[in-house]
């Protein structure tokens, strides 16, 4: 499996992200900073920034938004070689307005992501070689609610990377304003028997698949209804808008254990958007790369999660030796150098 | 009353805010973020965001800046009808500069409001219509402090409205660099006859008007000594710069009861300048809107305060939904989520 | 006809513009500058400021974006009271990206404007008193270029309105992204018959229209063939992106006489769009304003709309002393000051 | 007198100058550039930034804004003993506001300049030491025409500097919203007879001094009626707010001569304000340095004042270096690099 | 040769720019706009940009802003394998000032990229199939002139590079504060014997070669004395720092014929770095693509430079389209559209 | 000693920081805002702040660069006679890279410092009347860590200075990337019988010096050792990247006292660059003023270091009147104002 070209392949839609700048308001700003988002974007991005080869399968306008987004998709590193170009009168690039909050103002997003470029993608917008490529494939639930057509392709996608041996990542990802919780259950289900890695939060699995239960038995309970292999679950404490604290559980279903750390606490936030992106990359890379394991999975994604809040933007910016520097400060309950010189 | 063409008229000076971005200083900043503010436009703002009609009655320069007052208003949605356009070569938009303050260092205000266009305003300057336009008539100590001639007009305004049958509304807002308090409680003696809604906060109350007790005998005091129906009065706690708390106390004479909700506690405060003015025009909404009422009142003032202290510049720009949102999380006690889809 | 609540509304969409500062590209810009647009409001926006009454029918999303349009509206004095608000989770704000040109690279445009709130705008949304509020009606082909919804609604309008003895303005504005050269000219010719005030281009008419023959006579010949009063072409002579001249011509049909003056020269470009809506202000203001003439809509038209382009944004903002001042400059063929103290 | 321990005294008024951003307008823009002013501060910056020892005589509140004023002052290396800090209440920094133009919408200034701290300065506000302490004294006809205060201070002081032995170096500047030409002529005839070099443009003596000819026997009258020994006369051509050429004249009474150069065509305006007074500036340089020189001084006045208009804000940024390259560069008709590497 | 994995690899420093925006200066702007910039990046980034296979081989700091360089290199699609990352303290990425010009102020470079990273490069820090892996191989004269050992490794690339069969493609790029002239004609001397491509404009030929005669003359005489097959000289025009002219001849050996077009007239300049640089990555473009010839090379070249001037920062932005389009316009003698929609 | 030109000359480098905006990182953001520092300068700045007469010995290029950092210097009262201007072509200013952290993101510098002019001063580079000038002389191991050369002219220096009677003060500012601790000791130790003044945190004590103890008697056995007559110690708690606290003890060798008082506890950290030299600045001021004293010195330096946390860049802004505002709020137990009106 080691001689595939990318060791992660993602699928997922590109989203320009408008923000104003601060504290300002969609409704007042006078200027929008400019990002390029997509929940599978960012995890192709950590995975990339962390070592690995990545690659992005999306459909994009042929136009100047189209070049923008793929010029921000190889500054990560990632590959280009799965982005489909769409050149009919129709294209366009998602997008949706992020406004920063501040107790007792909530962060507000707005979306405007209907009928996108990506919303018509197909199969055969793709080359042939795109099974064979990839030691593992990610998507989420984002993915699969944007459309019927995109539920579609995706799903077989999905089987078509498993049958060509490719490990299948698949984060839940619900989101209430693109499918009902029984919509994403029901497809959802159809998906999990070629999942191998699980993301599902706590009350996403209480809510949206109706289980019972505390955290770990309901993780558990995945990998014994279906043939998953790790499961990983996150907890965020929001304090308020500028405070969180973050941390996580991943169960390995072929030893039966679970793994766990010392959350981070009073994580100074940022910009909090992808940051459970940032996780599943994390935690990905810990399970692909040299020695991987799900003990490298759990730290490397609370790490990755909680630096990502850090971090104006949807993407991560942190490299493989910041994510370190961050994982040893956590862990060391000695002397702390104030700054890195 | 409800034919009248607005619900509320306020009177008072427009101001020119400079501030330095961010945490930079007045000395030596390198731009400055230009906003309106004034008390009474503060005030006009917030009740028309929410959905009520409202004015401003004031003097303005009749060169660029004049029209910038102008464009910035009508964009709130207040009526520019009984703005006055100052000709003469002395015409000039008073001003200040805000420092935002981080602990150990407090704001700064400097001001410049002398001399401006406002303190030479006539009653003359308005049509003869003005009296019999409003539901309400709103002005604070602020504008009665200017200078002699702010003084008279006021007064004469306030009689005027309160005989042709307007709600008289008054926020005595004490500013020492304007009066002395002595000034103040004796101009504001004079106009207590007329008031129907009394803001004064509660060290207001004992400092200026040397009441002494707690606060809510001082406030029924008001009424007793005066025909005034409702007092309100805010309490805000300073943590720091960037942390208060927020609430207050709304008395209703009629019923001889005393209204009050739980604190807004740890607000994020991004910019406090003005939201002493927004709790009026939330309280003042609670009472003018469809079935007002002093509940009403303290809690679309206090949500209405801790919010503008989220917002850059001295204008609030919640929206009725926005703000019912606020109330709704802060009465809330079960799930929250943490951001707004 | 003087006693209408309004001198014009327009029907048309309301864009976001979204453009990279200065010289740099969409496609690498790391901000966007936030400014509202489109053809008919920039055209009530132009009437507004010079002081006529004015208002916007249009149909906006019920969100933050559509508060944002709202916003800009009031602030030019137009009217918000026919803005439909779209509600549905379809609801969106057009948009568009322009990046500014420089010898030799253009100008340009990219377009998002599809299946927005505006498309599926209905009569029904605009309430009784519509038709019988103002004393001139404007709207452009664009508005009805945007689909076959808005090409029904704006020609039923253009009936209504001229029922109820409202003067009705239309702008030809052909853009071949939006629809064919047949397709307006077949569009265009059923509502020729109901109008009064005709702007189309010399090219246009030629392309368009297939009309042969020199600018003078084409535009007379509308004149014969329709009931159309007046026929206003304009002439736009680009030396660089950052260098255009400009000037027009208007035909009186009643008095069978052109209208005409010396171009604007050498005009210093800082942001051409919006400054062909800017004459149909210009020219429509002087129609209707008090002793409103041909020889007035000439002189405003062309100077409103060479004052544009040094303007950055779709909209205007010069009023009625800045224009009078342009024109007086213009005409003046001896001394002139350097600068406006 | 080479003893003396600054080269120049300037007395004038320090400025706030805030102005929109590239093309914005003042009714518009949402940020305001801020820069210090005043004519006589930007010839103190320049003949300091070309070598000689300089120094302000000024009057600035004691606020965070005389702290900007000072900072600012002591960057360009002028002297701040002779700053006078006003304490009082009434305290204020003029300001004024400044829009870019672009053809064909002329540059505007709007002041706000009135009541300033400069405007109560005294001669008691300054210490006994000053008028011995400079070879030239400068000043202004804008300082004369602040108040009937500044015009007794400032002759008076004109008055004490000639009697302690320094040059009187005085610069019409006539600005016609501060004073009448009639006004200017009176005063400064006062002021001719101790003036040793005059600034004068031609239309301001044909205008305010009803002198007949050509500027050459206007200059030269003078000096047949004053013992005037220098004067400097400017010639601006304003092709378009983006474009000017400008060059002078200066004439020596001594030797009957008159210096010129050619012109510097085609200035690439970036900002013009404060060229004028850059000239001074750089005349007198020319002739206060060593081997100072009226030929020097039409050189430097050219260059000084051609290249201030490249520079934002209102105050020169030239070095001696910097000026000699632009010399050499307007000199030399043969190959031209491109660039300064 | 078509089998390679690059078309082609540039050697070269990658550099910090750092530069004032709009036309402030190096010692007085508070913000520096970051560019990442370097004359073999430029010619790289272009190429890519266009369609082709390139790579960069450099030496950069392991710190993070390597990481930046990294970024910046790989979202112009290069590829970053040749990139040494150097860990030692002494680690730094050269850098330079570059402030715009408005004539009469030329702009200006202050350089600081002494003792950088580059500037130990050695052979080994690059693998071995690193000369088996391009079909063509270019640098310049600044990488031979930066130090001893850049020379050094720079020539034994140039004839390894040789040796596998890859072209040979060198830009004179002659600076004065890297060498002498003197210098520069000894080094380029020996490398010319491996050159295939060869970049020279007439001037340096004249200076640095010491070459007589016409600039074509010049051209032919280089593929007279080496086994040079290819010539390109370029002729910039500068008007001032604001307006240039750009046009090149290409001398073909092989066939005896030069090439060139119409001049690219009367560039609104943007920014004038890279320009040149921009044209070598048009020339190679149109050399290198499928069904290259010299004629092609002439019109990428002269089109890409002219349009890199309009873009801001070291580096291109346009693709392949955006080029045609320009070249498109140049030849077009008939009707312009005004802008791309 | 009262009769010194100087009450302070400080000896150190002048670095160039270069921070991206906000909470962007070095590696991704767009533009650099720029700054002047180095921790002699602070020092420097924040005791001319403070109203007393200061100089900066230091060697800058002599280039656009240098002149920023002239003019830089002379804004905050420093003089720039003690500048030497190094005209070679190895010319640099030292510059470093600042990112601002939240947590769990640590701040992080780069620097690129090596071979800047500051390495290659020389003692020759200031005139004879260097050491008669000042009352106290300031510099601290980092200019003695810059190189050999430093430290060999920084050491004369310093005895230079002992010899004509002024006071020596020393700052260790151990940075373990410029020297071992090993070597700091070793050169300190010779420094040492010259101090008067020594600032040592606890940590650096006892890791660098490796003395045994708790921080009194650490401070004392300094005194006793060498004739040091006064020490300083700072401590700094870490909550966050965003929230410190902070305080001091001084010990007074002669009356064997310590100085303590109440710790600035949750500091709203800003900018915690420089906080440490603004510590030495406030102390030395306490000295140094008039009727100065260990007690003065702990209030002004707690107080200047508490302050500097809340201003961007590495220079305080805070002059006398905010300190003693700073200074009373820290005492006063009572009634606070939230602002400085």
């Amino acid at each position: 499996m080691e001689q595939k070209k990318y060791d992660l392949l993602t699928l997922g839609e590109l989203l320009l992200r408008l923000s104003p700048p601060g504290n300002d308001r969609i409704s007042t700003c006078n200027v929008f900073e400019k990002n390029l988002g997509g929940a599978e974007l960012n995890v192709a991005a950590g995975v990339s920034l962390l070592g690995l080869h990545t690659g992005m399968i999306s459909r994009i306008p042929a136009n100047s938004m189209g070049e923008y987004a793929k010029r921000q998709i190889l500054s990560y590193g990632i590959s280009d070689r799965y982005l489909a170009w769409d050149s009919t009168p129709e294209a366009r690039l998602g997008l949706y307005y992020y406004e920063y909050g501040a107790a007792p103002r909530k962060p507000q997003v707005v979306y405007d992501r209907k009928n996108t470029s990506m919303t018509r993608m197909q199969l055969s917008d793709f080359g042939p070689d795109l099974y064979d490529s990839t030691r593992c494939f990610h998507t989420s639930g984002i993915t699969l609610a944007l459309n019927e057509n995109c539920r579609r392709v995706g799903m077989e996608m999905i089987k078509a990377f498993k049958e060509h041996g490719a490990l299948i990542s698949f984060d839940v990802n619900f989101r209430g304003n693109l499918w009902t919780g029984k919509e994403a259950r029901e497809c959802i289900e159809q998906i999990l028997p070629y999942v191998d890695i699980f993301f599902c939060s706590e009350s996403t699995a209480q809510l949206t698949f109706e289980k019972k239960g505390d955290v770990k038995s309901i993780m558990k309970s995945f990998t014994e209804e279906y043939p998953v292999s790790v499961v990983a679950s996150t907890r965020r404490t929001v304090h308020s808008p500028k405070t969180h604290s973050f941390t996580s559980i991943i169960y390995d279903a072929k030893t039966d254990t679970y793994y766990q750390e010392e959350p981070y606490n009073n994580i100074e936030v940022v910009d909090r958007i992808g940051s459970g992106d940032a996780y599943v990359a994390g935690a990905l890379y810990g399970l692909l790369c040299r020695k991987g394991s799900c003990s490298k999975a759990v730290k490397f994604g609370n790490a990755y999660s909680a630096a990502k809040n850090t971090i104006p933007g949807d993407l991560s910016s942190m490299n493989l030796q910041d994510i370190r520097d961050i994982i040893e400060d956590h862990e060391n309950t000695g002397y702390q150098s104030e700054m890195k010189r």
